[in-house]
């Protein structure tokens, strides 16, 4: 289906970022993704409208620095780097940032990805809302300051989340238990932050401020072989919820 | 539809728990639950076939030793309190644990939710486990060690969870910018538990040991009048999930 009017984009990576939007590009008419080899640049299509360097975010400036001449807008998919990254181009640049865990073996639905986009100019910024609108329903603008506290925000909500199920996991697999037997709860939880904010929505027994079980669970953790950090991480967080939430009445 | 034969439960409690497992039992053929005042027993069947115990934990004791002499099997509902408590009684005794968070104004799901069941006899755990299977497709045995580990797993994969989803709306509603856009990700690093361990689908600067990304993350919290709680809380599980991951390349 591809035409002459296609939109090719340089995609520059090998990583998971790279690979899922050359997929989603891949599937939307009119357009027309490459992949290109970070190292070598082979592949590069200078004619392109779009070159969006996906790699780490270390490598994006030297990346950055090496491209080929090209008329395309450049840009990165960094949550957590400044688009100023990018000063050392002539070209119009920006950002593409979809906020989104990636992993190579686990398919997606990429229309509900939030994709968070700056540009150097407005009719950049246009074009690349534009663009990410093909592939999402969910485009918004994101200066740096803005894209930087969303990624922060991904970091206690996602990756530091995972690590609590880790933890969880390591416990129950001690007594021969399942992780999916948490997977209610976890997800009621998640869905119950639909309704309400999950400063209001906080149970257990910090909020409680009920130190028996607290005590209980510690004891618990000690005696099973809890390691010393999920211990500290337990005590830190049931302090923190303690300092938070003032002493209430039973809340289960 | 209630009949002579009809099973009849005593409720004794007036928590989130106690609603909801009335309401549970409400919607069976062949069961009929009575809510009973935990102060006055007021409500109280003494030709009940279950007793169900579902008050705060530091309560169960007093409530137990209180209750009305009875033919019916007594039960408690708490995840983290031993059979032991209703040592007291001699009637058949057990623990009839509903794995959820429940909150009075949200509708559940109660065929999915585990049901954890322990009982003095087998003939009581085998009823038990009976009645659990009326409601739900998701019963199991465990003993006071398992249910206790349970519990404790819950409370980080789900009360800690919530806790740090808190810290991200904090972050956000600075910017502006709304929680929602956090559902995705979320979503999408729960549903990955399905297909890998979450110790194998951790991500994030911490498990790449990107020093710089994490300097400029605590850099932006305290630009950005974050709590002390929430750095500690930043510095701490970053510190130990670098402790448990050796270094790597590479991952995103």
């Amino acid at each position: 289906m591809k035409d002459n009017k296609s939109i090719i984009i340089n995609i520059i990576g090998r990583g998971n970022v790279a690979s899922h939007l050359f997929k989603a590009f891949e599937s939307i008419e009119g357009i027309s993704p490459v992949i290109v080899n970070p190292h070598t640049f082979e592949g590069f299509n200078p004619e392109a409208t779009v070159t969006i360097i996906s790699v780490t975010d270390n490598a994006i400036a030297d990346i950055c620095l090496r491209l080929p001449r090209t008329k395309s807008i450049i840009v990165h998919t960094s949550g957590s780097t400044p688009i100023d990254i990018l000063s050392g181009r002539l070209e119009p640049k920006g950002v593409f940032y979809p906020f989104q865990t990636f992993s190579k073996e686990k398919a997606l639905d990429y229309s509900t990805i939030p994709f968070f986009i700056e540009a150097s100019d407005t009719a950049t910024e246009q074009f690349l809302m534009n663009l990410a609108s093909k592939i999402s329903t969910n485009v918004h603008k994101a200066d740096s300051v803005k894209r930087r506290s969303i990624h922060v925000a991904g970091v206690y909500a996602c990756n530091f989340v995972n690590y609590l199920w880790s933890i969880s996991d390591t416990i129950l697999q001690k007594q021969g238990i399942d992780f999916n037997v948490l997977l209610p709860l976890i997800q009621e939880t998640l869905d119950k932050t639909a309704i309400m904010k999950p400063m209001d929505g906080q149970t257990g027994p910090a909020v409680r401020h009920d130190t028996e079980t607290i005590k209980a669970h510690l004891d618990f953790l000690k005696e099973n072989g809890a390691s010393e950090d999920a211990i500290k991480i337990y005590n830190l967080i049931t302090a923190s919820i303690m300092n938070s939430y003032p002493r209430i009445d039973s809340k289960k």
